[in-house]
């Protein structure tokens, strides 16, 4: 038995996914496939359009076995924690023979070779990094600067020094190196594919209508009427279109960042700008600029537009904004670092090949397994309690954005069966 | 030169407002009328209607010279707090003659005999208090129980023990016992008057059109447009109409608690039961029945619905909410009481008259007089910073019940200029 392990939002899943998922299936001979995906809230910052157990749905209907949960602290976390947490959580299955990532090289080579630099850091890359750094570059431009420096000396297998600009200008590809990374650094046996990511035309077997990003979908939903027409509707597969509407039509979606609005700004301005420190994220005084912001605007989007700059990016902003909301402090998130990241594996939804792949998992894997929360909030792990707790917690936030009042009372971690199909 | 005070939220200023202004000015032959007036918050533990400067503003149109503000922990506080701090601002001008307000009774002299034995609680009404809370009654009635025993032993002037039930079922009365309360424990040398309270059809030289009360005119205000018609219209003076539908127009109003619903939800969800305790009116378990319905319930009607009972009121949840919202805690609302309630003498209008007031009460006023908050920001009265700051994030919240983002900035306590007319 071969299984594929991917990690993914799918905010919403769309042509894109499900091109990525067949043709990572193909090349893997995979059996099975298990997806790590994020939970209410997502890595540019900001809310997942409709809720994990509606996406969860989405991602089994198109052909995915099993779905586990990426943890909310990690699922809002910038490339390098959100690539550790799902490949530890995909690793940690015990039963994961291939990860698939797409990436704009569609080549796994020179992407393994800069994240083996990266991995083992040998002394002249890191003196290289030093001095690039040294002259006024930021983190990034340094990072690339000095892979160029050592490949010229070193050389690397299946990269060349002048592809290295190239190659990390391209945000899937450094998504990829992440993974790479964190495969390296939990010397994993998982062997990792990519999948070349399109933006074509498609008529293939599995695959009527066009690709397009996530968020151009998104853009394209309909904010007052639950029927998806268009564009977006070109670029998802009909069981997508299906659940989207059925969750717009209950008034559970879309959510958006801008419903928290309100909440947001009156949480600042009652912070002071000492408290607002106290988050991952802000630093340089990025706390008073926050502040700054928060007093001067009317709404989030003025607030992100006026705090932004090309040092201080939009999501980078969003994120310190949904750590504020989700009280997700920078010690929580040391602590919870400091014991290697995600403490559980949770089970969001599975199909019948699913729950013979969740037998196997709990005989080989290594967190424990959570398929009913209400169950699990009193282990002997407080790091793992509290991780819980916090995803209870966004969740009990997450429904707020919700329109309709009917489904935005609180505890619907406990309370919301697992999805099966 | 006779002076006038008025104690009063305006919320808005209606045509009850208008005769009760007019009917005092002629009782107590005032050359100068003055108001202590709520700010953005008001009694029932609500936010106002419409902002403190436009509700000044309709103030000082109908014929009120000078509007201080009572400070936001009072003006949301219950009656006895409210009353004292209302009484206390009139009283430290050191101009004030007389105080008016509205009673069921129309009569100062049976609410003042019952004021006198509520101020200096004699020996047996103080036994009789405690044999009638023994038996189990709530305070209020036993405190009603208590007051009849006493007259019917001792007497009282003006006041005959059968009518203590008639005139303390009525709120009006109530309200103005504490402002006769206040006056005594002041030691103030204010004469209270009191103008029956009426709902007729008046045709009057000052008044044409209808008397409903402050609840019902809010009731019918518009919600999606700005002009006030039908029996709102009717129950207002002319430059009411005009300044809330300004207001209206500009999308800086009707502001309601429903506008806070999503801050006041994912504010409680995010506490513990013991931090909803440190809150003023949070006793007898109350943080847990509030922290339940939060969890269950996806607006705060429906939470204040859930969690009122007879014994638990509207108004004392609303309150709540309000203090947990403004985070006015127990413990500064006990700081301000311990330091004699106000600090100072905020002034959010006043016409020509009310400048000439103004030099009166610079010299024998007993609080300092703020005119431009900003220069007051750093006293050497850290009780008096502290409440001027509260006040200052009470805003800050309040203006995010606005519609419009324009005006949902931070900071307008210390940029708003003063009304003048």
């Amino acid at each position: 038995m071969r299984v594929l392990g991917i990690i993914a939002e799918y905010n919403p899943f769309h042509n894109g996914h499900l091109y990525h998922l067949k043709e990572s299936i193909a090349l893997t001979s995979a059996d099975y496939a298990v997806c790590a995906m994020s939970g209410n809230f997502v890595q540019r910052g900001e809310p997942a359009v409709i809720n994990k157990w509606a996406r969860a749905k989405m991602a089994l209907m198109a052909g995915i076995d099993l779905v586990v949960e990426i943890p909310v602290a990690y699922a809002t976390a910038s490339a390098e924690y959100f690539a550790h947490a799902g490949v530890k959580i995909l690793d940690s299955l015990g039963v994961v023979d291939n990860i698939s990532f797409g990436s704009e090289t569609g080549d796994i080579k020179p992407l393994d070779a800069i994240a083996e630099i990266l991995h083992h850091e040998p002394p002249s890359y890191k003196s290289a990094l030093k001095s690039c750094q040294d002259t006024g570059l930021s983190y990034p431009a340094a990072v690339q600067r000095a892979l160029g420096k050592y490949v010229e000396n070193h050389g690397a297998p299946g990269l060349r020094a002048p592809e290295i600009d190239q190659v990390m200008g391209c945000s899937n590809n450094i998504l990829g190196i992440e993974y790479l990374k964190a495969l390296k650094r939990l010397k994993s046996n998982i062997t990792p594919v990519t999948i070349k990511r399109t933006a074509n035309l498609y008529t293939t077997e599995y695959l009527t209508g066009e690709i397009s990003s996530a968020t151009a979908i998104r853009k394209n939903l309909p904010k007052d009427s639950p029927l998806i027409t268009g564009d977006a509707r070109h670029s998802l597969p009909g069981s997508s279109i299906e659940i989207l509407e059925n969750e717009f039509s209950n008034g559970r979606g879309p959510v958006s960042l801008d419903r928290f609005s309100d909440t947001i700004l009156a949480l600042i301005r009652k912070m002071m700008p000492e408290e607002i420190k106290a988050f991952p994220g802000v630093t340089e005084g990025l706390e008073n600029r926050v502040k700054k912001a928060a007093e001067s605007c009317g709404t989030i989007d003025m607030l992100i537009e006026k705090a932004s700059t090309r040092r201080y990016t939009v999501t980078r902003l969003q994120r310190i904004l949904l750590y504020l909301l989700l009280n997700i402090t920078s010690r929580e998130f040391l602590e919870f670092n400091s014991h290697g990241g995600p403490q559980y594996i949770r089970v969001l939804g599975f199909n019948e090949k699913g729950a013979f792949l969740l037998s196997k998992i709990k005989k080989r894997g290594s967190l424990p397994i959570i398929i009913k929360v209400a169950g699990f909030t009193r282990t002997n792990n407080p790091v793992l309690n509290k991780m819980l707790e916090r995803e209870a917690f966004a969740t009990d936030i997450y429904v707020l954005g919700y329109k309709n009042p009917e489904y935005r009372y609180a505890g619907q971690e406990f309370t919301q069966n697992i999805i099966r199909i």
